[in-house]
């Protein structure tokens, strides 16, 4: 696909390459897909969101929220209240992403112990390959 | 989750700390999704699936089909035949991962517009904001 030479933003660029592989890698990424499942619950406060999520930065939370909310995946509603209150909640398009998402991550889930059988399986026979090219 | 020290390599305390997390980033990575998708459709030799895929280096397509061998999902088929052939296809769990893949991928599709619809105008609401936070 020929790109525009005056379009430099990575982001832009990549937007107009592969713009729904984007959405993908948004709603799959590390946070993206805890954030999108911790909201099928309800709607959450960042700091409430944050600790149910656990091990995140305030950075990296933000910038998952961002990302989701400009994909129209999550809704972030600022109350004019003192001391300010941020909720967060999924649109009704970001609750289809994050039920499919939760079934994905699901399915992973329950097929890990297949997943770590193969992985033993592997190492083993790559291990024995090497040693057997190993030999003289 | 507390983690042996002795484990050095990186790619094993990631595997100890959430395993299923790297299933999961395996399944949905750039090339992971398209190989799984194509791999759907009937077995494929190395230079074929690279020819349908597209604009994936050598390199990445051999280091994306090992990681879904190590995991379980993909079977490697090399023919003790000259010249070698080595033909690549879905394990029962590789099919079970591509098919939830795949529908994930096409809901993305299907739901690029109202995406790009909610990303213009969270675009230009920042652009208002920042034009009104910049008045005097």
């Amino acid at each position: 696909m020929a790109v525009s030479t005056e379009v430099n933003d990575a982001r832009t660029t990549r937007e107009t390459m592969c713009p729904h592989r984007l959405v993908l890698e948004h709603i799959t990424s590390r946070w993206g897909v805890l954030v999108l499942i911790q909201l099928l619950e309800r709607p959450y406060r960042f700091s409430e969101l944050r600790r149910a999520i656990g091990r995140v930065s305030e950075k990296m939370l933000t910038q998952t929220l961002q990302t989701l909310e400009r994909d129209g995946l999550v809704h972030r509603d600022a109350k004019p209240v003192i001391p300010p209150r941020v909720d967060y909640s999924l649109t009704a398009l970001g609750r289809e992403a994050a039920e499919r998402v939760r079934a994905l991550a699901l399915w992973t889930d329950e097929r890990m112990e297949t997943v770590l059988r193969a992985r033993e399986a592997y190492d083993a026979a790559k291990a024995r390959q090497e040693r057997e090219g190993a030999r003289p």
